[in-house]
């Protein structure tokens, strides 16, 4: 088991392996393109909880114990628990641990936060450290719909360059026990703030921080995006997607054409109106533990780079003027372990 | 270099040690007790800045510049930053980051954040991948009091048990380098919550942490309150401080009478109007990065525990009539590195 620092920000993982995942998303979601590969859709955004809060909470909380239980352990085979959400003290997150009761260490990245966990746990449990390591996200469409921008009840109008919060909840067991799917290295984000202050358009702001995020990570392991079957961003969606291609290949003579997204796999977009794509900490959570882990397990690709975005701001900074800083965390997951 | 898992959530470390430390603080703390051991206070609470947000921000800043300066190196010899704040979506740490790109993860526990940041410091760099990391937290006495309680405008009575949010910063250097002071150990914390409710006595809450997180540090390493020169909690109170004792004591046969307590050290309670005493994420790292640091240094103490605590409620769920979850991150510093 050994980490090693390669290059500025990226370390390559010896020891750390991906065991079982588990999703659960809402019901549009759920309707949209991956809707077979969830682990569990529910048919309504939870009516059966007392606030958007708490539906987010349970969320959460059915990612983790499903991926808990899907191992075959009981939370006491858990050594660590890493995670975030979008709301205010990460109250999900942190009121889950009411439940687990499992050492917890909080994390936040905005919608990166997934990645920032990933590749984490790569580093810990690489090095000898905790075994097992749960790394979950969450967000919900409606708690964070009134937390950073307006109750849904005012009806306002979106903008086009907005993104829909996705509500989804990803979990992920990183293990020191061989298998076939192998943690195989992280970079660690930096902020970039290229001096974008539109709430409502988070893409143009996180497109620079992906890229610097791909193009550190490539360099460092002296790899090519063609080495990767398949590179995928957090939140950048259509808009996003298409400046961080541009970006790459003018600025630093980079070909992502390939270049995918969570939060443009997660919805139809001509079908469902979430105008730029997904977003939301709970979004790339569950697209990888559902449809990019499932590529892997049947060998559809030998190698994932999942690279989440997240736009580092607050309805305070925004109201006060600032900018918003972007960052963008990378975790390379392949086959290659022991089967 | 290794890491050792001993017991549940506790690490021993090896190859972790600690490097400079900074510590600024406002005036209220400038003059309290620990003056003299600050390496910068301000005059006012930062009147030149456009905001509280902005102030605070500032203050981690120069908290972690001037660890970086005082060590000589500049922050490219910085591979990577860990920290958090107080403020919704953590806008102080992730602002501060566009001023020293470096990689960076973000944390969340509250006032326990600084205390996450040591332990996970220690983990990743006694594993032999990052070899600098820069751990800060701050907070804002005036930024907090508007985002958790009320406008200070308001001129509203502070209830008995309620703590002041201190307006202070530390930053910590955890490093591969060989010096006189080691990370010895790390504990993470679990949640706890006793049900308590009061959003203004977080003494309360947080105190059944604190004793979770020492008892389990203790018995993992099988040793005894006496093995340390000082154990310091994060933000108890003198409440705070008292029940943890009386619990310690009444179920656990543990005697934590010499317990001191970040929020204690850090106003003169007599002169200083703070009530139950200081609180806030950058309370203990301010504490630890001043006062608890130079007793290591000086050789008044061998080794310290330190036990940041937090309280991981927000507005909301307060609102929405949840009690309060709590946790408790240690980390275990001393002399008996290399000189």
């Amino acid at each position: 088991m050994t980490v090693t620092r390669q290059g500025d920000g990226t370390y390559r993982l010896d020891g750390a392996y991906l065991a079982e995942t588990y999703s659960v998303v809402g019901p549009l979601e759920g309707k949209g393109p991956l809707a077979e590969y969830f682990h569990r859709v529910w048919r309504d955004e939870g009516k059966r909880f007392p606030s958007f809060e708490r539906a987010e909470r349970a969320l959460l909380g059915e990612a983790q114990d499903g991926a808990v239980s899907a191992m075959g352990i009981g939370w006491d085979g858990v050594d660590l628990v890493l995670g975030g959400d979008l709301l205010d003290q990460l109250i999900s997150t942190n009121f889950a641990g009411r439940d687990h009761r499992r050492p917890l260490f909080g994390l936040f990245s905005a919608c990166a936060t997934f990645s920032e966990g990933m590749g984490l746990a790569g580093l810990l449990v690489a090095s000898g450290g905790p075994r097992r390591v749960v790394v979950a996200a969450v967000s919900h469409h409606l708690a964070a719909e009134r937390q950073f921008r307006f109750p849904l009840e005012l009806g306002y109008q979106r903008a086009p360059t907005a993104s829909w919060t996705a509500t989804a909840a990803g979990a992920a067991i990183v293990t020191h026990e061989p298998g076939p799917l192998r943690l195989e290295a992280a970079t660690v984000g930096r902020v970039v703030d290229w001096g974008q202050s539109d709430p409502n358009d988070m893409a143009t702001a996180m497109a620079p921080a992906a890229v610097d995020t791909i193009r550190r990570h490539l360099e460092a392991l002296g790899e090519r995006p063609t080495d990767y079957d398949a590179i995928v961003t957090g939140d950048l969606g259509a808009l996003g997607v298409e400046l961080a291609r541009h970006l790459a290949a003018e600025e630093y003579d980079l070909d992502l054409s390939r270049l995918d997204d969570c939060g443009l796999l997660l919805y139809d977009r001509k079908a469902q109106d979430v105008h730029n794509g997904a977003s939301g900490t709970g979004c790339s959570a569950a697209v990888f533990s559902s449809y990019l882990v499932h590529q892997l397990r049947r060998g559809t690709w030998r190698r994932v780079l999942l690279v989440a975005t997240g736009a580092l701001f607050s309805p305070t900074s925004n109201g006060q003027g600032e900018t918003v800083p972007t960052i963008a965390h990378a975790v390379a997951v392949g086959r290659g372990g022991t089967a």
